[in-house]
């Protein structure tokens, strides 16, 4: 049973099918309500479009009450811990929270110490678990299995949340992994994960091609390169398109620099998922969400006492 | 059908007769519900309290699910352009946009390139659609007609949204338009729409005095006039208001500059429809929604066969 | 009937009680719903978690609709005053509102004039009347009792709202207050509502200990006194927690300074009710939201008929 989603290397393979199941069963037009009045709230520390509406619409889907939680208007303000805010809302009586926070495992001073389920939608340069079950339920859904596949990750892999996930993530299902982009982006440790291999080879190769997000707010030097520069050795160009496999698809977490990491006439072609990403993460979050509400409503009767008795 | 509503002008006078027409219904008690759970959202990219309330209030009583967006932390920092943010919000599942941006016809990016109506809540000095709608129920829910009525528009008419829209729309439905003002604030391309006339004559001819806001965050020279001679020169004063017509009404968007644009003791006076024109917001957007979202359901085989073949 | 929540000064003694007993029955299950859709809006003009997210519980737990409102986004920033503002919420068809504000009494522009109920959820330095009534009920649900009980109120009274409120109520309830903490922050007034006694005696003698939190952002002059120094002479250490009374409780309005108002060992020891005290703060706001809820659903007719008459 899982209690909380804080990072994939926690889970299981089996952990891990059993959650894209679940979104399929949701894609497919499932529903579930907990059959209480359930509340979650979104703790977004960092700027963020895409998950926290993503959150949003799979938690109003499965009929929660979502309680609006502004980072910038709240008691951390006043200094208040991480920690106390959480405990807080436990107290107030949410259900689950989600959290993004840009300290890396700021998870730790949650886990075991609060008595609702956490869910990490981003930790610094850490862990991304849900943006990653949907790159893997989106390429499930485009091939039907992991074993076999070979998936390129492109880009600013030391910086990435998504590339450690995903990496670590695919080759425990079976699928093989390289990597690409600038040379100085990539590090050593991630050699036993997969091979780093040119980019006019690497695209040749893969049936997934998965292109990162240079994130511009975390890089100092950037100059050394230009944005057309950066296109033209690591981006994938219209003529690097045409020459990848038939069937392959194209992935990229978003927001897109549209003419950096990806040609802007390409961010919607065929071959892209990219939009398709989105539409999945919604399910995906849906299959979080109901997981560890179940948990929360079986664990429910013990929590209770736990409470009195303090 | 209407698809989506960005401007006024797009609109033929029968189009407009309707959605008044179903406003009055709203006004009346009537209720519509989707038939299933469907999701819109407010982009408010300025800020505003009377028109996204409204909308936040209208969307409720339809029964849909508004999801938050605040421009302040969303993926539009990290240099994402409108377009790809709404696409985003497609491919995650809304059904509707509402989008008040600073940018003239922002919406021109959106139009045919996404899938889902967007209802226009202001673009810069453009339109505003939804504050003109409510302006002309608000006129014949008082008169019953427009043809033959005299409507005053008095102040910053070349900054303001809502002179355009509302004198087109008049002209179209059959009234008769008059400006006033500072002439420095107006623009020679209205005389076709209306005559100039002086302030002290206006309000003793018209039926209708729609009085605009001063934009004081528009205004860089305002120091050439202070707020009170603006006031004695070319707002409501007491005295004046007690020269109008028998049965004529006050007409304001709010926020209101009390003692600038009209005297703090009119705000509330029995001429006054400026609260009323509130009210009555909440259902010209109901209206508008109805319409869109009837259109979406209309069209929504057709939108899934197209997301599909992507 | 209570119309308006603006200050424990107005209550009866019964008209308290008699909210407390709401409160008790929504802790123990009791549902009550309007029996219509209802509009609410939180307007919180300083920063808060505890209260507004309680709040917004308490709220959906009434299954209202909660309007979103952010002061840093509104017409407030266009210069408008408050009275427009909730005028203006009231006819877009709020049925109540709660406000948050920095200057005292701010609800004196709005009671007799708004025509929807006003619920104070703090004022400046004045009144926070719902985190009075849940420290009541914390005590009654402790003691079952106010009569003869010793409550001591620690800390920076003079910027407290809470003090006040607090030491007001006590009294007409039957408690004795007493105070302690940094004589400078105390002020002769309060000898009226009980005495001043140093912190080592009072631990020694009260029933109920109230912990203030300091109000960092309140002092100026801070520097006279370290954190660890006021730890020492004014907090709760485990030392002096060790003396307190058989049964006596430990009470904190949160958000705690750990280490400073108490060690940060206590805050979750068995005689601390901190964060029952922030459970009990749902129950009690959705007693409040009730009362001036059927307060507004009897007077409506008569409403009605004042808005139309305008």
């Amino acid at each position: 049973m899982l209690r909380n989603l804080v990072s994939i290397k926690d889970m299981h393979k089996d952990e891990i099918l059993l959650i894209l199941m679940q979104a399929k069963k949701f894609a497919q037009g499932e529903q579930w309500h907990a059959g209480k009045q359930m509340f979650v709230a979104n703790l977004f520390f960092e700027a963020s479009t895409r998950t926290k509406t993503s959150f949003e619409v799979a938690e109003r889907k499965l009929g929660l009450e979502v309680i609006p939680f502004e980072a910038g208007s709240s008691s951390v303000l006043k200094g208040e811990t991480l920690h106390d805010t959480v405990r807080t809302l436990e107290s107030i009586g949410l259900d689950a929270v989600v959290i993004r926070h840009e300290a890396d495992r700021y998870y730790e001073q949650l886990i075991n110490k609060i008595n609702i389920p956490v869910i990490n939608a981003g930790d610094g340069c850490g862990q991304h678990p849900t943006q990653c079950l949907l790159d893997l339920f989106t390429i499930q859904q485009e091939f039907g299995r992991f074993d076999g596949l070979k998936v390129g990750i492109v880009g600013d892999i030391r910086h990435s949340r998504v590339a450690r996930s995903d990496a670590e993530a695919l080759r425990k299902l079976g699928a093989e992994v390289r990597f690409s982009g600038p040379p100085e982006w990539f590090e050593e440790e991630y050699l036993s994960a997969g091979e780093f291999v040119p980019m006019d080879k690497l695209v040749e190769e893969v049936d997934v091609l998965m292109l990162l997000r240079i994130q511009h707010e975390r890089h100092d030097s950037e100059a050394e390169m230009t944005k057309e520069q950066y296109h033209q050795m690591y981006g994938l160009t219209e003529e690097r398109e045409k020459r990848m496999k038939t069937g392959s698809i194209i992935m990229h977490p978003a927001p897109v620099n549209r003419g950096v990491e990806i040609a802007s006439s390409l961010v919607e072609c065929e071959r892209s998922r990219i939009f398709k990403q989105m539409e999945n993460g919604v399910f995906v979050r849906m299959a979080v969400l109901k997981q560890v509400l179940e948990g929360r409503l079986t664990n429910e009767l013990a929590n209770q006492k736990w409470q009195y008795s303090c």
